[in-house]
């Protein structure tokens, strides 16, 4: 039997020298000291340099100096001690004198470098996504995406969770977002959809009695894709009987910190705050508020009334943010912060500032409508100091709201008000359970059609809907949105009117989801869950915006894999079989 | 903070006596006794006995005399020793004397009864199947899937392997099986496809020097359902690169291990018995053989020659089996055998017997061809002792060698050969790569288009491809085949060859698998893998044939569920929102 190799190239240190050992991986680079060539040799465990003596061999180093970036070899020779050592890498103390090698196969030269920062662009490194995987950074990622994937698994295990699969192909149900759906060849007509989660079946899975479920699971959406969204993704799927909001609450912060613990060594001591929906809107203008600073808003509508300064006396509110230190600010920096908030993705009609200066002074955008007393009021109730920026957006509350987060956001990052490894995890409870279309009228679920209203508020239901707030809950850290979920009706009748109050018809209600109503009258126990995006989770973990990098394969923002070409026409008989036609 | 309970139905024992403590759960019966009330309590941990006492509290009483089965309660309670003990239950010894309890939700009456053996017929057990997987067998096998899924990841993760997630929205190759597909809607006309297995992107990740890949993956095969298969079925997939057959091999045998060993307490203290293709089909007429057990073939067609036998000297095969101690097999018992032979799923034209009686003579359904002096030779060549029965079978060989194949297997069951609970693992290596389509006379891949074939049979290619041997592999257990695999091609040149000997043009092959091709040249090392049927693995361990009971929701042999209704109409939006129209 062949071997390929002793060990990795990650592997060798100077407790090594004098062994014999086989290596393979790819050539990194290569460089010809004259009598000496020198090759790092990578794989995705890490570097060795090979080293080629011209005097010991010279037919071995001729044929070294013809291999080229990305080919892949086989090398066989010694450890030995380098004389310049790279203190920077594990294997940095030792170097192979290479005995014998064997190309194992040739290269072409790569489209981009294959290093930490390369230089090729995202079309490109999509259409050859197998070569982008090579890099260090994408290889990392998926590395910890792996350890993320075991961890959970080792944790949710370990307190009694069952990993359940639940199947793909099942029933299409439009309502929220659409569904990918795949016809079916034998039953002519009919289609499967792919699930949009598995809701439904892992609540069946607790009316069957298992319990506590998880499951790491494919997740399809067909949504016209914005950045960052991807038509399939990963979520872990909990679900948990005989529970209550609390409890699914303390289990899964444990989950988080357990992996934060395993995967970053940090403790978190105490348990996460907590806010309501209402104070998270209220505070921060989100539902998935980023607390590692401050900046929290203050409405000053109030102070600002009666000075003949119309855009505020019309504005339902009058939000402002202090930037502590930030009075220094100049004219410019601040045009293209009203720019940058006027833009349609924002839509905001202007930036209001008051500068509150070291002498004691304020200098603001409206002193023609505001006096120093007035203006020092503002910087009272916003507790701004001398020295800092009063930032102030108006209108309509909720758009106000809106445009005060995303400035609130901006400045952070600009001014680099959290580090890259801090973070600092928020529940966020108490969510309505209805979003009210202000264009229809209608109701739909703000999380899903089989999210509880609290006991309390079930009242409403037949006069306020939009009063009823549900057992429901997101994980937030750092401004992400990690996780959520809820508390489910476990109740028919309970159920029959919230799937009413949505406006399904009774048909509608048991066409779709007549298996699960059923389900609900044979002992359906107290349930309730909880989802994480698994893909973001792996982002947020690895301290990056974008979740394309943690997924070994992703699609561009058209849906399409431009690697293999993917979706792509169908033959003639394979259509026929399914008795499909496209239209043209 | 309300707690539905402090401990699980499976926990109790005499160390808890007078603890104060809450359960939830199932009535799983309720058995009255004058003044005594025993509710038995279920849920997925075990079962607990509640004692209600009529002197204690009368209404209590009462009211859990109206407790119904399935209805699911909480019950608060003191644990008392029983007076009358069931040892057969890990909490038999105690039970809970209840103080209060609550409804949770009633139960209609199940359509069948939630016992280990129900009265429920499988199609109405398939439409309640929440209900079906209440019962404790379901519920041992799901928790058993859990558990090989864990160590599986466990082991692979220990030993350096990641699991990488491939993408589900693929690109349709339709040679093979054929493809699930799914509509674009952003790409009118263009479909996706469900992978059959990722078997490509596996490969891609080689060359992208992940080195050692898995993952338990959904995969997609629309097929017409034979019995026990599933349009939809899970793997566990595995790639390596930098290895030969042996390695990958050796790996995977250590999975096997290890599984059966924590599964079941099961040590295999030596390496797993190999045998090639060519022996395999020779000695068992199967490519996936039960070596639990003897009665290996004997080829007798010298024997029989010459004796105006005409259906043996037609024949191209005369293939004999031992069965020991057989030969008091009724006339009756070897006339309904042959009636079994003969059914068209068989297709056997009919049974030849030799009864080697105790006292030395034959006697066989031939005698008018054969003296006892053949016979005896016959016996001698099949190893047969006074009391055993030779059974035959003749003609083509591939036919034969079928037939005997199922005759072999049938008598083992009916004779109980092999325990229950006995495993005997055989790889089956030398795999030929091509198989050849009698009436086409086109080659098709015995494993898959991207199967390396040995070295040093690449000669044959254009001369004699069916006599090419590939570097293929099956890991059978108990004649399951639990596994396969192969060493792979990753040289450009080779797999075009390969591509074109299996009929594919040139465009073709690039057109499906272009990419592939493409970084075959930029440096691909050596790989190669195995896939192991999950569903079939779990079955196979927890001692059953059928895969459906391992899955928590099937299909049935229809490819529809049931229970939700799948495959089911789209709306009239859907349709055209995909541009698609379903012929009538």
């Amino acid at each position: 039997m062949k071997m390929y190799r002793t060990h990795n190239n990650g592997e060798l240190r100077i407790e090594n020298i004098d062994q014999k050992v086989k290596l393979c991986g790819w050539v990194q680079k290569a460089r010809d000291l004259g009598g000496m060539t020198f090759i790092d040799l990578r794989d995705r465990y890490g570097i060795t340099q090979l080293a080629f003596n011209e005097t010991l061999d010279k037919d071995l180093s001729a044929k070294a100096r013809k291999l080229n970036r990305e080919w892949v070899i086989e090398v066989e020779g010694v450890v030995k001690e380098r004389s310049s050592k790279n203190l920077k890498i594990n294997t940095g103390e030792i170097e192979i004198e290479v005995e014998e090698f064997t190309v194992l196969n040739e290269s072409k030269t790569p489209p981009f470098t294959i290093e930490n920062e390369t230089d090729g662009g995202e079309e490109l490194r999509m259409n050859y996504r197998f070569l982008d995987l090579r890099r260090t950074p994408l290889q990392r990622n998926l590395m910890l995406r792996h350890r993320i994937g075991i961890e959970t698994r080792k944790y949710l295990s370990g307190i009694d969770f069952l990993e359940i699969e639940t199947p793909y192909l099942i029933k299409s149900t439009p309502e929220g977002a659409r569904d990918f759906v795949v016809p079916s060849r034998m039953n002519q007509g009919d289609f499967y959809a792919l699930p949009q989660s598995p809701q439904t079946f892992k609540q069946l899975l607790m009316v069957s009695g298992y319990d506590r479920y998880f499951q790491i699971v494919k997740c399809f959406r067909d949504e016209d894709l914005r950045a960052d969204r991807q038509p399939e993704f990963t979520q872990i799927d909990c679900e948990m009987a005989f529970v209550e909001q609390e409890d699914v609450i303390m289990t899964f912060e444990g989950l988080i910190k357990h992996l934060f613990k395993s995967e970053k060594n940090i403790n978190f001591d105490k348990d996460f705050p907590r806010i309501t929906y209402t104070q998270a809107i209220q505070r921060f203008g989100s539902d998935k508020p980023d607390i590692r600073f401050g900046m929290e808003f203050n409405y000053i509508k109030e102070l600002t009334n009666g000075f003949n300064f119309k855009i505020f006396d019309d504005a339902e509110s009058v939000i402002a943010i202090c930037v502590k230190g930030a009075a220094d600010y100049s004219r410019k920096k601040i045009d293209s912060l009203t720019d940058w908030l006027k833009r349609p993705q924002i839509g905001a009609k202007g930036l209001i500032y008051v500068k509150c200066n070291e002498d004691g002074t304020y200098k603001s955008s409206v002193d023609k409508f505001y006096n120093q007393k007035c203006l020092s009021k503002w910087a009272s109730y916003c507790e701004a100091k001398n020295g800092d920026l009063i930032l102030v957006l108006s209108g309509n509350t909720i758009s106000t709201q809106k445009q005060m987060n995303e400035l609130r956001l901006k400045i952070a990052k600009d001014l680099s008000l959290y580090k890259d490894d801090e973070y600092s995890p928020v529940w966020v409870v108490d969510f309505p359970l209805l979003e009210k279309d202000e264009e229809t009228g209608n109701f739909h679920a703000m999380h899903h059609p089989f999210t509880s209203p609290k006991p309390e508020d079930i009242g409403f239901l037949t006069s306020h809907p939009e009063k009823i707030r549900a057992n429901a809950y997101d994980l937030a850290i750092n401004g992400v949105e990690v996780g959520g979920g809820s508390i489910r009706i476990h109740d028919r009748d309970l159920q029959e009117k919230v799937f009413t109050c949505l406006g399904f018809s009774k048909e509608e209600a048991e066409s779709q989801f007549g298996f699960l109503l059923n389900a609900f009258e044979y002992g359906a126990p107290p349930h309730g869950g909880i989802a994480f995006g698994f893909d973001r989770l792996c982002a947020l973990m690895g301290n990056q915006d974008s979740i394309r990098d943690f997924i070994a394969f992703p699609k561009n923002n058209s849906g399409k894999d431009t690697m293999i070409d993917a979706p792509s026409r169908l033959n003639e008989e394979q259509k026929n079989e399914l008795g499909l036609i496209v239209k043209q």
